[in-house]
């Protein structure tokens, strides 16, 4: 990760400054406020704001379910039933926001959840710094032969070789135009005097979908768990997952309640159809159960046993 | 207004408590969070949480253009420059959490605008307290006869006393009604042992659209004052218009400088067409200009008289 | 349902006038384009436009994926898989648009979905008609005793007809009063020439909750399924399930494929939790399993049993 | 533009077939639906499906308003009070969707835009094409030294020449590296048989932003317009502006009274402040008004004197 001394400084004077509030106030994350958590080879995640706690989801739901809720003992008992029931609008009552550096790639799989808010570092007006994601070795995989969108074997020897440095040569050589076409010293003159320099946002068109950008990303605890569903699940892609993972460890010091609720109910869990529930049923009942007659397909067969340990 | 002693006393307890934070503060804010402003007869609007100020505004802008608004000079200049020309994202960075309670019919109103989270009083879970809103002499008001939307004179003598009295009469008379048919004793107990009593999410369809309810309602800066510019209008209905002028001193009091661009550009000013901006022109050249050959029809032609105070 | 002359002329109308179109067309929807489906005493839903069909959906979706889908063989393989899989975003390129007639408690709870677009009939600017629901008999319920949000047993004898006599009393009352509040006869004359006429917004305020409104709502047909798995189950009042059951049958005709995946996946089906699932699995393994040591909390216990018929 | 030729064969497929509708129809729109409108080199807009026409605006406006737009002569006349005094609801009842073919730097500025329904080609699954964007001569332009996010003289000579063989020598060689790292044959065999291939989702990360995408994008009417009026701006990048011009005239085929509309007041008009509405007022009234005294920042000065033709 690299924060510029500019950043470094910004975010230790934020820290030097304490003040009085009385709002509600989650101490395990205020601290690691603003403190940058590293992710992938120059990429962070830090949290800039936040806005309630566990205790603003009880809050919200009691609102809700008035002096109906006095029979739901305590709160940890009704956070859990909350999410386990699927009861989403209190958990949209809390909000954060984030800083990230993150690959442009990774970015574009990011902005497909629609419900933040985002201010990203635009590259119309100013110019990017020559920074880009290299894959460490043990994340340089193979396409995955079983599955369209995966990843198998790691690469090995002189192909593992070969395509790191075509991505590091790409990157650089397309950095080394930017520059040239920009033709802006960082004074703001010319590098060749008889050179006008290429539009900003023309040049950027050069630079690879590797390149880190940087955005404050701004959303609300539920969906900020639905975006961690997906995007820290063994399915995401490992670099945006890497992201997700930490964000994860976030959760844990915002709202620790929910965070294990979460865990307990979203994570490791999974949907059953009718039919697959009546195939569980007739296997309780001791029944010998096939494929064939089950109401199941054939692909729906191998995902139940495979998730009932059955294979 | 009508808190609760329970909730008055959450309140002060609320406000007795003063916690550290590394977060962002706007001290006239904390001066009346948790505090109700009194609107309507027993509404309130209430603050209980918020995120961000002014300079969160200027610091996510910042992020976006980068380098590129180094030459716009102080933090000021940049938010009247980002508000006056629409750069809506900065403004979405902050955020806020209200509790309003309000009758029905302004709520029906007030939720159409779908880019913010609710957490509802149900009726179907608990009892809803017997309060609804009655109009104050000054806001009874004839219906408008050129404007199907308005209101004309305020109604006097005998007709405001009856409609004071129908208005009153019906609400008393169906919360009567919800009462009887619930059969329930504040503490639990049927009031009438022979009956069953009727599902609280039936009984409450027979009380009227000025039946009192709450919610507590989250928000951005950027909606929020787009929430504002139509509700604290003009065109507006009274009931609606008087809780967003309380959340305007809210505003106010949150992010000065924003609220202060607000004032200058959304309020009072006015969008001109192409066509009216080219009479402007003819105008201003010395031109004579009728309606007739000026671009605009005669309904058009009015209402472009009547904002430069030509009529 | 009570559609009024001059709307049932507009229907068939509409109907009476075939077009040629390049777009895809759902037959059996077109069957009963602009017809009035009748939902409870006075209310209707009614389709009046549609844009997509299965193949819409097959479409997005290959794109998508691109050549990554040649592998999935059919369209009926590749609609189940994307549902059961929650790869929601293909759902979301067909749309509907429906004229619903709705008591104003159904609508409050209907216009909690954010993601439709609405055009609800204004009471601000026009007179509301003397409309209003009353449950029939059999819905007449009291309230549940195991569930603060449900319903019990069926009122009986005079319970019953007082209850229905007050509903049907108070409402009666509140729009004779409205009316002679407005002062408006039909042909826009004074009723009473030595009064003014409340303005209708505020005349409006004594109606109750069970008059009904009209209104246009559009909406994808993603969101269309997660409304429908929410008020077409056994948990919601029985009044907006009642519209949720009349649409299910027109996603049928709309999109056949779809609808038998949704009711094969969503509806029946359940959501475990990793502890859960771990029951199942020690359970299937033949093993003795208890609440105490299961993991699970005596209410998540309960909930299972019951999931699985072992009570 | 490149079609293949599988692509323009289903676009005459699917053209061959008329089918029977009830639904409204807008015979402009049909003339050209499914056919690719080119857009700059390599990239195009289709329209593939679309819901209402201006006549569906005016029936949800009427819906809304009901009995109250009696008064409201003329369809036209409606469609153009809607818009000019922002009743935007009537405009989200009809519905658009789009296939288009777009370089990813445009397709990050597009998606910024949230209130749209998506599908896009997933390089993570599929193989990208060899398709990049290269500016026309005419379009490469330098750096703006006025203003930080535009552009200025078109480049000449030898830096031109320089600038455009940059961007195409990057792209090549990143496409070559690109598909020597999958290792894959169109038929799905390996290049090399030595090599395993890289992931597909990591090999994309050398392409440039320049490569082409495509997607489904589907949107409503207001949420388009809103789209355009930001988009066909002459501060919009020279890139997008092109898909929005494309979009305009199949706005125009469409909707043709929302259109002229749409042109009238959101094109080529201006928002004034109170306060330059008040120099406005002054300017009429004959007095000599400078910008000391006038209420107004010397640059906001500058934007009305300029919007004026008074520089």
């Amino acid at each position: 990760m690299t924060l510029t001394p500019e950043q470094q400084t910004e975010i230790e004077e934020a820290r030097a400054e304490t003040r009085q509030t009385l709002r509600p106030v989650a101490p395990a994350l205020e601290e690691v406020l603003y403190r940058a958590i590293p992710v992938l080879d120059q990429g962070f995640v830090r949290v800039v704001d936040y806005m309630g706690d566990d205790a603003a989801v009880v809050q919200s739901a009691r609102v809700s379910y008035g002096r109906g809720t006095k029979s739901l003992r305590n709160d940890e008992g009704l956070i859990r039933y909350l999410l386990r029931h699927r009861h989403t609008t209190p958990f949209e009552m809390c909000e954060i926001k984030f800083h990230v550096k993150l690959p442009i790639f990774v970015a574009r799989q990011w902005i497909r959840h629609r419900t933040a808010n985002v201010n990203e570092y635009s590259a119309r007006y100013s110019i990017l710094d020559r920074e880009f994601y290299t894959p460490a070795p043990e994340h340089l995989a193979a396409q995955s032969t079983a599955n369209r969108q995966g990843r198998g074997d790691v690469l090995e020897g002189e192909e593992a070789a070969e395509v790191l440095a075509w991505l590091r040569d790409d990157a650089e050589q397309a950095f080394g135009h930017y520059e040239a076409m920009l033709n802006e010293l960082p004074d703001g003159q010319p590098r060749d005097p008889n050179r006008q320099g290429l539009a900003r946002e023309l040049a950027r068109m050069t630079l690879p979908l590797s390149t880190y950008t940087q955005w404050y990303w701004k959303i609300d605890l539920h969906n900020l768990l639905h975006f961690l569903s997906l995007r820290a699940d063994s399915h995401a892609q490992y670099e945006i997952r890497a992201y997700a993972d930490a964000m994860l460890e976030v959760v844990k010091r915002w709202v620790p309640v929910t965070y294990q609720a979460f865990q307990d109910y979203a994570v490791g869990g999974a949907q059953l159809s009718a039919a697959g529930l009546a195939v569980v049923k007739r296997l309780l009942a001791g029944e010998e159960v096939v494929q064939e007659g089950s109401g199941l397909s054939p692909r729906e067969w191998r995902e139940l046993m495979s998730l009932l340990g059955r294979e």
